[in-house]
């Protein structure tokens, strides 16, 4: 079998389902992956040596461009990275490398013609590209170069891990191509996305998409390129995710308020609110970490899927409450807020708050013109809604033996609807 | 100095500050007094041997006569009642004598041409008189039976302790008229309301209030009689009360949602959410005794009268969204919230939620416009607010050498600022 000339990867985007602001305090926070919002990214083989980085998405217009050879290949210790791999320890990040890679990303507009501004967000998407590809280089790939090509339909900013399902996409694709892990044979369906094995494919993508993220980061939780990874839902607490078994996918509409979200202001003002009112604020945590642990239980209960459903909306509705209590509602949340219970249904902020977005829980039993009466209303109000499913497949990789063109991928709206044969890693 | 021909008692109504809810799962809760919200309640001395009730506010057009020879005295035990008034402890419930009642309440009707029809609530205002006459008749008076007007000017089943500013009245009426505590001294302004000396006349009256509470209610807690008779700000845990030392009167507006309001109902409700939920429901709990402990911090930490007021604020929107969490909202409490918002006022509900009462918190800083602004914007909707401060005099006697006609009291739409010289027990 002769080697791929492209991948194909998409990974999905994530939604805090219950938890948010608990969890800064080591309070246990729900999250699940966003079906239907993910980043997609086309991984093209070359034989010229170049390393081509296409993010339209960002606003770069023109692709950056550099050379295979002109990356300082001397600051990775290639007897830490093939131990790295096989260890469950978490991949220490490489400082140096960073750094000496800095001057190098806006080498990259040298070749094109037109100088385009690089900004600094730009800049640290293309430091993450070059950054995974010189720590995974290794000589054992037949491609000399590759065309990387970045389409989303996530809204980059809003809190629903954008930069986690890119950092998934590009870890996926450079492990692949470079020869790290194997092209997953498994059938589309075949989501068992278990934390176990810590050489698996899938904790391998994990952990170095989590150093992807400390590229973007600083100091991330890790949860969010765990949800992108092995999708479903994750339960997080203190650093420790663990896989919320038997989650089943949930139907939701995700409202953007299009008020921006300010995550660092909102975090310090409930910060304000604990140091003030500690006795008050402290147990408003340990309420909504008792959220979070009623979901787990809900969703272990053997319950039916209506009674699910109703128990959630009722969780929905406490920790939109406590939420408010510690400050961080906003009059558009409880406007979408006040137009979906309208047609009976309940909605949360997720995220930091403040504004950002809201998640409203379409159970079984709405119709689909009751969801286009919701959305009509919501988008009259200037909001902007996306239908979506939470808990769905993470990392996936298209069969191979599709073939794409790069103006197919760039014209399909939905990749993940446009092109069968998804695969999963085990 | 000849025994006085009348007495002119008023007692105040009560709003609960903090904690509602909560205080039924043996959480602090903090009730101030309503200052000009009370009953006032006037004893005229007769001469022909009857007890005349007139109860016009709870639609009894026509006066209750009884004579005094046709109470049960002998279900009273002369020496429990000599004994009990020097003690502390708790008085005894009388079943027997209220059972015994029964059916001479309705015998008040009897001398009127008109027989009008008694409700169950008119029956129970009437057996508390009854009640209290019975068990502090004794022969040293010098009246020959009384006549007795009740006006109020606080809404009656709003939450606002209308019972309980009635029971005190009567209980300090009827001591003063036979002779258990003496005529007070003080003048107005000394308001010590200390809760300490167990035979003293406001602890008398309180105890007897209390009494007259359990014919109305059955299991009362308490602490509406206590905060009618003391006044001030009391601090209330598991049955045991606590002034709060330091309490300032606080300007209020309270805006009733014309909801009707079931204590009953929300309650039950409530119990529901903790029994399905104890591990979020129960640190909310917890949470809202934070915010009463925090309001008796606050109001002892010597700070600004403006940075209390700010504090106070904080707490009120805590405390109002951990009461929606709980369930106990409504949207016609939101919406007062949102009206006062617009002033940049703060908002929460009073009492057992589910509709009836909403306090906003007038800050010293807020000007008579203003809140003409805000009273002007909540009529517009169909609300009917008052204008108040918590805090005030508790149980009040007027001046006896004051002389009021039974017509000028009624006339008196404002009896508390229409007559001067009001004093006060210590």
């Amino acid at each position: 079998m002769s080697s791929p000339t492209h991948y194909l990867i998409s990974a999905p985007g994530k939604v805090i389902l219950f938890g948010e602001h608990a969890v800064v305090y080591g309070k246990t926070a729900i999250a699940g992956s966003l079906d239907g919002l993910r980043t997609y990214v086309l991984f093209e083989k070359r034989e010229d040596g170049l390393l081509e980085l296409n993010l339209p998405k960002l606003g770069l217009h023109l692709p950056l461009l550099w050379p295979t050879s002109a990356l300082p290949y001397s600051k990775v210790a290639a007897v830490s990275k093939v131990a790295d791999n096989n260890s469950s320890q978490e991949l220490a990040f490489n400082e140096e490398l960073l750094k000496e890679l800095k001057p190098i990303v806006l080498d990259g507009n040298v070749k094109n013609k037109d100088i385009q501004e690089i900004n600094e967000f730009q800049q640290i998407a293309a430091s993450v590209f070059l950054y995974l590809y010189t720590s995974l280089e290794d000589k054992q790939t037949s491609w000399n170069g590759m065309t990387v090509h970045v389409i989303s339909n996530l809204p980059v900013g809003a809190g629903l891990g954008s930069s986690a399902s890119y950092s998934v996409c590009l870890a996926t694709g450079l492990l692949l191509v470079l020869g790290h892990i194997p092209i997953p044979n498994s059938n589309e369906g075949n989501t068992d996305s278990s934390f176990s094995g810590s050489s698996s494919p899938m904790n391998l993508i994990n952990r170095w998409a989590f150093q992807a993220e400390k590229v973007i980061h600083g100091t991330p939780s890790g949860i969010d390129n765990a949800v992108s990874t092995y999708g479903g839902a994750v339960s997080f607490t203190k650093g420790e995710m663990e896989n919320v078994i038997g989650f089943q996918l949930l139907r939701f509409l995700l409202t953007s308020t299009k008020v921006p979200r300010d995550t660092r202001a909102q975090v310090a003002k409930v910060r304000v609110l604990y140091d003030k009112y500690p006795h008050i604020v402290d147990p408003i945590f340990e309420a909504i970490e008792g959220i979070s642990l009623s979901f787990n239980e809900i969703v272990n209960s053997g319950a039916s899927q209506s009674e699910l459903n109703k128990k959630f909306e009722e969780l929905i509705d406490l920790n939109h409450y406590l939420l408010n209590s510690l400050g961080v509602g906003h009059s558009s949340i409880d406007r979408v807020r006040e137009i979906t219970a309208q047609h009976s249904l309940h909605s949360k902020l997720t995220g930091a708050g403040g504004g950002g977005c809201v998640l409203t829980l379409l159970r079984d039993d709405v119709t689909s013109d009751e969801i286009t009466k919701v959305k009509s209303a919501l988008a009259t109000l200037g909001f902007e809604c996306f239908e979506t499913q939470v808990g769905g497949n993470g990392v996936s990789v298209i069969d191979s033996s599709v073939t794409i063109s790069k103006q197919e991928f760039l014209s399909s709206e939905n990749v993940q609807q446009h092109f069968s044969g998804w695969k999963h890693f085990t």
